[in-house]
C-alpha cells in the first residue's frame, strides 16, 4: 500500500522559525535531542538554525554547532536560513546541505526586517549562488518569498509582485522557490491563485509552501497548495513559535497536525504519527512552560487512523 | 460588489453544541444577550437549544424560554436540536422555525447516545415530520447525520452507511440532510468523497456541514465541502464547547474564524467580522474563565482585509 501513495515532504522548521521568536535560549544539546528524536519518527528535512549575528538573535548563536551535530545523523537534510553573504559563508563552512534565503515581497517588510529592498535581496541571492557553486559539495539555494500573501506593515501585497520576485530569484540562480504566509493572512482561494500564477511562470522550480496558522486557515491553505501540485511543506512541532505581531496567537502550522492530515488524506509522509506525538510531548522537557498550539498533542490519533486511502468518487 | 458575491450561510450552534458540554448553566438572559449581539453582527440562523430532559442536560432546561426570546428578534431563524417525539412536541409548541434531529451513522455511538439504532432514529424523524406538518406554521425538519466521518467508539464509519442513512432520512420526510464530523476525525479528502457520494444520491437536499476542529482540520474540511457545493456551515462563537473525549482539545470550528476565511475567499456571509470579534470578546462576560479556541479573537483582522475578491487564474 505504502508504495502506491504519493509522497509529500514535511520540513521541520521549529528549530529556526519556532525558537527564533522565543525569549529563551535553548541549549545546543536539547536542540540536537529534538532533531534526533524527530528524525527517528521519519522526518528527513530540517531547517535547523539561522546564520545571523548573535547580538540580534542569541537563540541562534550556536548555529554552526547545531549544523555539525545534525550532520552526524544519517539521511538528514540540513537547511539553514541565511539573510546575507556573510551568513552564507559561515553556513557553507559549517557544512549545510541547503541555504534558504528569505526575500520579503513586501517592500515595507523587507526594509523593516533587513534594511534592503526585495530586489536587493535578490542580488544577495545571486552572490550566495556563486559561493554555493564554489563549495566542495553542492549546496542547494532556496528562495523563500515571505509576506507573499499580505503584510502586517503595508497590508496588501500584489500577486504580480510575487510572480516578478519569483522569476527574479530563478534568474539569479535559485534552485527552488517557496511561498510563505509569514503573518497568517492567506486564505485558500488566494493560495490557489498565487501558486497557480507563480507555477505558470517558473514551473517546477516552485517547490514549497510555508503557512502560519495565526487565523486558523493553515491546513486549509495546505490543501489549496496540494491542489496546485505542491508536495513540500514547512511546519513546526507543536506549532512552536507564536506570532510576534499578536501576543498569544499561534504561528507555524504544527508538524503533527500537518502529518495527521496528509496521512489521513492518503499521502505518504514517511512519518510515524504516534511516535511524532511522543516527541511533541518532549517539547515540554526542552521548553518548560512554553505554550504550544498543535491539536494532535491534546486530541490524540483517531480510532479510525490510519485507514486505507480510498479513491475519490 | 456585495451583490456579485456568492452567499454562504453561517449557522451559530454555540448555544446548543457549545453550552451543552459545559458544567455550568448559563442564565437565560445571557443566552438572549448573546443571540441579540450576534444577530446584530449579521448572523441570521441559530441553533439555540436542545429539547431534552433537564435531568440529563440542565444547561438546556430553559429551551422554551430561549426560543421565545429569540423569536422576538426580527429575521432570526430559530432551530433546536430534538432527539425524540416528546422533544419535538415541546419544540413546536415553543414556536421554532426548524428542528434538527441528530441521527448517528455509527451504530455504537447511536446506542450509547440515545439507546436507539440509527434506523430507529429515522423512524422518530418520520413521526416528527407528521407533527411538523400539523403545526400552525410550517416547521422545517433537518436530519443531522452525526459521526459521519468516524466514531470514537467504533472507529471506522462506512461511507456506504452515510449514503444509506441520508436516503432513509429523505424517504422519511426530512427537508434537508447535513453531515457532521462530531468527533473531529474528518480530513478534506474524505469530506470530498462523502459529500460527493451523498449529493449523488439525494441531490440538493444535502444542505449543510458541521465540522469540529479537534485535530486542526476544521476549516480545511469547510473548503472541501465548499468545493462540493455546500453553502451552509455550523460553527460556534469562540469555538466554544471543547471535546468531551479529549480534555483541553477544541470542539466546533469557531464562527469568527469561519467568517474570516469565507469573506477573505470572496464569499458573502452578511456578517460584520469586526463586530463579531467584539461579540466573541463578550463571551468572557457570559462565561467567565471559560477556555475559548477561536484564532481571530487573539490575532485580529488582517490589515489587508477585506480586499476585493479576485477571479481565480
Amino acid at each position: 500500500m505504502s508504495s502506491q501513495r504519493e509522497r509529500v515532504e514535511v520540513v521541520e522548521v521549529g528549530l529556526r522559525d519556532g525558537l527564533q521568536i522565543l525569549d529563551r535560549v535553548v541549549p545546543t544539546r536539547d536542540k540536537l535531542d529534538w532533531i534526533a528524536s524527530e528524525h527517528a519518527c521519519g522526518v528527513r528535512q530540517f531547517e535547523v538554525a539561522s546564520f545571523v549575528p548573535p547580538k540580534y538573535m542569541p537563540q541562534m548563536a550556536d548555529a554552526a554547532d547545531v549544523v555539525a551535530g545534525a550532520r552526524t545523523i544519517s539521511g538528514l537534510g540540513v537547511s539553514v536560513l541565511v539573510p546575507n553573504v556573510k551568513g552564507a559563508v559561515a553556513a557553507i563552512e559549517a557544512g549545510v546541505d541547503s541555504i534558504a534565503i528569505p526575500i520579503s515581497v513586501s517592500e515595507a517588510h523587507s526594509l523593516a526586517n533587513v534594511k534592503r529592498m526585495p530586489i536587493e535581496m535578490v542580488a544577495q541571492l545571486k552572490e550566495i549562488r556563486k559561493l554555493a557553486d564554489q563549495a566542495k559539495t553542492r549546496v542547494r539555494v532556496d528562495a523563500g518569498l515571505s509576506t507573499a500573501f499580505g503584510c502586517t506593515i503595508q497590508g496588501h501585497v500584489s500577486e504580480d509582485a510575487v510572480v516578478t520576485i519569483a522569476q527574479a530569484c530563478i534568474d539569479a540562480g535559485a534552485d527552488t522557490v517557496g511561498l510563505a504566509d509569514t503573518v497568517g493572512y492567506a486564505n485558500p482561494a488566494q493560495v490557489s491563485r498565487v501558486f497557480a500564477s507563480v507555477r505558470q511562470r517558473i514551473g517546477e522550480r516552485l517547490h514549497s509552501a510555508h503557512f502560519h496558522d495565526t487565523r486558523g486557515t493553515g491546513l486549509a491553505n495546505v490543501v489549496a497548495a496540494l491542489n496546485e501540485g505542491i508536495r513540500s511543506f514547512d511546519s513546526s512541532l507543536g506549532g512552536l513559535g507564536g506570532c510576534p505581531h499578536a501576543p498569544g496567537a499561534s504561528g507555524n502550522i504544527a508538524t503533527e497536525d500537518l502529518v495527521f492530515m496528509l496521512e489521513a488524506m492518503g499521502y505518504d509522509t514517511g512519518i510515524d504519527l504516534a511516535a511524532l506525538i511522543k516527541t511533541q510531548h518532549r517539547l515540554t522537557d526542552w521548553l518548560p512552560g512554553q505554550p504550544l498550539y498543535g491539536k494532535l498533542g491534546l486530541a490524540g490519533v483517531p480510532k479510525n487512523f490510519p485507514h486505507a486511502p480510498q479513491v475519490a468518487a
